[in-house]
């Protein structure tokens, strides 16, 4: 099963895909689809779907996994980050994947086992996890873990990750 | 020329379709998408993604107007809202429709005259110059008053309208 994990963001939506068999996971692919802060909204939300479009034209995942945003303390930025969201969430289910959602609390607990790890914590998890030859960069990163959380079904890989567990309504279509 | 008005929402989308011919403005349809409340954000965008997609198939518009949403006061009610917006511009530009956007006081100023005006005198207003013979939905009003805008250049229809107009870059793709 190939998932793609996506991180989203409107200055550059990370993605990241793996390949669970048993329980052995694969690095497939990663990266990010960024967009142009000259351009207008309309625009830019053209250039994610093209790109996240062409991620999964290139890789056929069969399921997609997109972190939960956070409200941001700028109302204006939690917006634009909506936007870009609802832009990535469209361009998965116009190509008829099924789209999970975990929110960070959950795909740190799944990658490093607790809930409060730092970013570069989580970095260094999924290069362990994957056995990568090098650190991804952060987006990539999160989106790695995000599916790295969806091939463990949400569930983390400990006790510890169990305490947090907050699974969204309609996780798996 | 055909203008598709958006009037964007999670709950319900408004859409409203006008012609343009020389100056004078004919109503061609209006409506609205609704979501099942009980369906997970991705199925609930996929509801937009269609219904929108729907639309324009049928009506074919060439040129799309969305309304600029409001920073709510719960930044819940802002993510979620985003996210419909977001989904609403990818239906549109998916269809290769060019696509302005408008504050709610540009829309207003267009339709009524000054930024301050009601719900209904907005209702009211979109009846009159579109010689309708009742009363339109708020949703349903809101797209065509939009659409409305967007016909008269974004410039509202007096001296009074002038004031307050900004146009977002990228009005016009």
């Amino acid at each position: 099963m190939r998932i793609l994990g996506i991180d989203p963001g409107l200055r550059s939506t990370g993605f990241g895909i793996i390949e669970k068999k048993a329980n052995a996971l694969t690095y497939i692919a990663s990266g990010c689809v960024k967009t142009d802060a000259a351009l207008s909204l309309p625009q830019r939300i053209k250039t994610l779907l093209d790109g996240i479009g062409e991620v999964v034209a290139t890789y056929q995942p069969q399921q997609a996994a997109v972190e939960i945003i956070f409200v941001n303390v700028n109302p204006q930025s939690t917006l634009l980050l909506g936007q870009a969201r609802g832009a990535a969430i469209s361009a998965l289910v116009l190509a008829n994947l099924s789209v999970a959602e975990y929110t960070a609390l959950q795909v740190k607990q799944a990658v490093v086992g607790h809930g409060k790890a730092a970013k570069e914590q989580v970095q260094q998890m999924v290069m362990r996890l994957l056995n990568l030859s090098g650190v991804p960069s952060a987006d990539a990163a999160d989106a790695l873990a995000c599916a790295i959380a969806h091939a463990h079904g949400g569930q983390g890989m400990g006790a510890l990750a169990t305490a947090g567990r907050r699974v969204r309504g309609g996780r798996m279509l």
